[in-house]
């Protein structure tokens, strides 16, 4: 019988996993600066938490399932809605700022492509009950603080904001079903449906060279500037502009630079509202996103009070290809302890669990191999030193400890075995 | 509308979840130093994987459900299988033994009650390929090393040999599916459903009384000399008690002592050989037991060579519940800075980020609180210190730092408050 993993979900093996914790944990160092702290929500939700405001795209692809009970659950696509969720549930008294973040698995039922796969980590905050734009201000620095500090290079901060196209679209009567549909179509970045889809509508021909120019707008903040200049007449975008500008004013106390203003962001989750960012890494092409966030009002959605939140996600794995962290070298233990005789077994139990109480990683030779076997054992468990223990040296008081990198060899009394491999290790 | 978190489930907020990494890590911190590493497998894997050999209980309380591309999937309600399907599928050219631990997520569709939940999580170990009794030895000894790194205490390690009973059984010609019954009715502890099955067999009296008296068998290692006297004839227990005593001896060099021989052991799961072991902690009552393993074979069972396999199981969950860690106090940050005018913002911006980047956690009062409040919500936050920054004061080009916890102020030069408080952090 052959039994192989789900299609489209990985296993991670030693040295894989060893680089994901250690940019997670980097990670959470750089979150808890900024004093946001870590929760977890259920892998699996009520369908509906998901069904209600995400985006058509995700829907279609989520894994739910009906439970015994004829409950209609859903393996999560993503953390925003399961977050508001909590804090409807549980934090609605608790003083406010709430800042909170989260690292966690997800599930999306789609065609396994390269960097895409059917279970994926996300790496994400929230902050509740904050005040634009210094929340904002404050997410976005933090997204970039954090890919700084793992050592990322060339990543590209891209900043939008919604009001803008919606506040054309509204000008033109464009309805909020439609309007969805069409930041659907703006965010999969499809410009021949997006043209088709506004041919269907009663949008003037003006309004859509607009929107066309519009979307395709990039630069640095000077570029609000010439938008400005042709939104004449949209009050609700110019608005949306100066919120913008106000943000880009306070982005500037927090030392963020180098970012790029895009208007032509417009996420795939429909319960955004205002401010959006993303951040790329171009190498990384067709995957080249690796964060995605902004301002939205979820909780009021789900018929809780009204409270401003902003938050991103990291797209662990495609953050971990970014880094592209050698996997080569691992150092399974630092000792490997080797009976050279099968009467001594007892005593090579001995020595390598001194050295386990004493806080070193050990391993010993278990399965009485010859020494050259066990050396290559040692070997490929990089073990930085291996004690060899013969009968003879043992009655006499002493063993061998073998630098494994230089294959040089010192005597050593058996009990002082664990301040020797300390004071080396 | 109102969404609530699925029934059995929970939401893990701050301070639990901050308990919870601590004691995820030093478990991980025991797991590496015996040289096992960590590795992580899908949420979900094929129905088959859990239906072929896990016990009745287990597959009867399982989610599964049918992806979109028609096959049959499960949340794994164990890790054992996983991770026995990965050897299969990536390790069984790499050098043994192997040593891995693991710590995620299991499901279980059973009614919620108190420390039982619909996902909970495992963290446990699988040496594959070592050789018994040293790998069960070692095994063993780790799971309550890890436990008395934690602090511990009260805890009991009980351990049994499946040959035993099943010498009997297979002595008296029960056939393997009967046994397994047999075997899963012992591990529920149901005396009475147990003899009413037996009376169904064609088992000997004194062979049912000799079930009933292994099966109540507690004590020291002194206790296998009685049992042997009582199994003349059933050559198969008796090797299995042979096994058990060479098993002892070398957990007496691994330094283990205080643990109970206890062969009513009989574990939920069918692939279980023979050494099995579980811990309980008695004040936990129903929920008491809180790790189980014990050596497998289920490698062949999946269709791959013959590879012994030992390992166990950490119920985190109920772990945690032992441990009873203070979940009162929590740091959200170290420093909260208070601009005290709204024409000081910016600069209360550019503080808290210099303490930041200088790898101090601090958050700033970004909603215009007036003092009294701003004060009140750092204290909330549990805030070492405060930095009140007024107008006056900014431009004398000093801040006042006040110490949350004696309310002592001190007035600080403002390019100094950075090595300020991390003199004192």
């Amino acid at each position: 019988m052959d039994i192989s993993r789900p299609r489209g979900t990985r296993d991670f093996l030693f040295a894989e996993m060893e680089n994901r914790k250690r940019v997670e944990n980097r990670l959470r160092r750089t979150f808890e600066t900024y004093g946001y702290h870590e929760i977890k929500t259920p892998i699996f939700e009520e369908l509906r938490l998901f069904t209600l405001k995400s985006g058509e795209e995700v829907v279609n692809q989520i894994y739910h399932f009906t439970d015994k009970g004829g409950r209609d659950l859903a393996l999560r696509p993503e953390l925003t809605a399961p977050v508001a969720r909590l804090y409807m549930n549980e934090l609605q008294r608790t003083p406010r700022p709430i800042k909170m973040y989260y690292f966690g698995s997800c599930f999306r039922y789609e065609r396994p492509q390269k960097g895409r796969f059917r279970q994926f980590w996300q790496f994400g905050c929230e902050l509740i009950g904050g005040r634009s734009p210094l929340a904002e201000a404050e997410v976005i620095t933090l997204a970039s603080h954090a890919l700084r500090d793992l050592g990322l290079e060339g990543f590209e901060v891209h900043i939008g904001h919604l009001g803008i196209l919606r506040g054309v679209l509204g000008h033109e009567n464009i309805q909020p079903d439609l309007q969805d549909r069409i930041m659907g179509i703006i965010d999969k970045g499809d410009v021949d449906e997006l043209r088709s889809c506004l041919e269907g509508t009663e949008i003037s021909d003006e309004a859509r060279d607009l929107l066309m120019n519009l979307i395709g707008t990039r630069g640095g903040p000077e570029v609000l500037e010439d938008v400005k200049g042709h939104l004449t007449g949209y009050d609700e975008s110019l608005a949306a502009v100066r919120e913008f500008q106000e943000l880009l004013d306070v982005l500037e106390d927090f030392g963020m630079d180098g970012y790029k203003v895009n208007l032509g962001i417009a996420r795939g989750l429909d319960y955004y509202t205002g401010t959006v960012f993303e951040i790329y890494v171009p190498e990384l092409g067709a995957q080249r996103q690796i964060c995605g966030g902004g301002t939205y009002n979820l909780v009021e959605t789900f018929g809780g009070e009204s409270v401003e939140s902003t938050g991103f996600a990291f797209g662990f794995d495609r953050l971990m290809n970014a880094l592209e962290m050698d996997e080569s070298e691992m150092r399974m233990v630092d000792v490997f302890v080797i009976p050279i005789h099968e009467s001594v077994r007892s005593e090579a139990v001995k020595i390598a669990q001194e050295l386990r109480l004493a806080g070193v990683s050990a391993d010993l030779e278990a399965g009485g191999r010859k020494l050259r076997k066990a050396l290559s054992y040692a070997d490929h468990l990089g073990a930085a030193f291996t004690v060899l223990a013969g009968e003879r040296d043992l009655q006499e008081g002493v063993v061998t400890v073998r630098n494994m990198e230089d294959a040089t060899q010192e005597t050593v009394k058996r009990n002082e075995i664990v301040d020797y491999i300390k004071g080396r290790c």
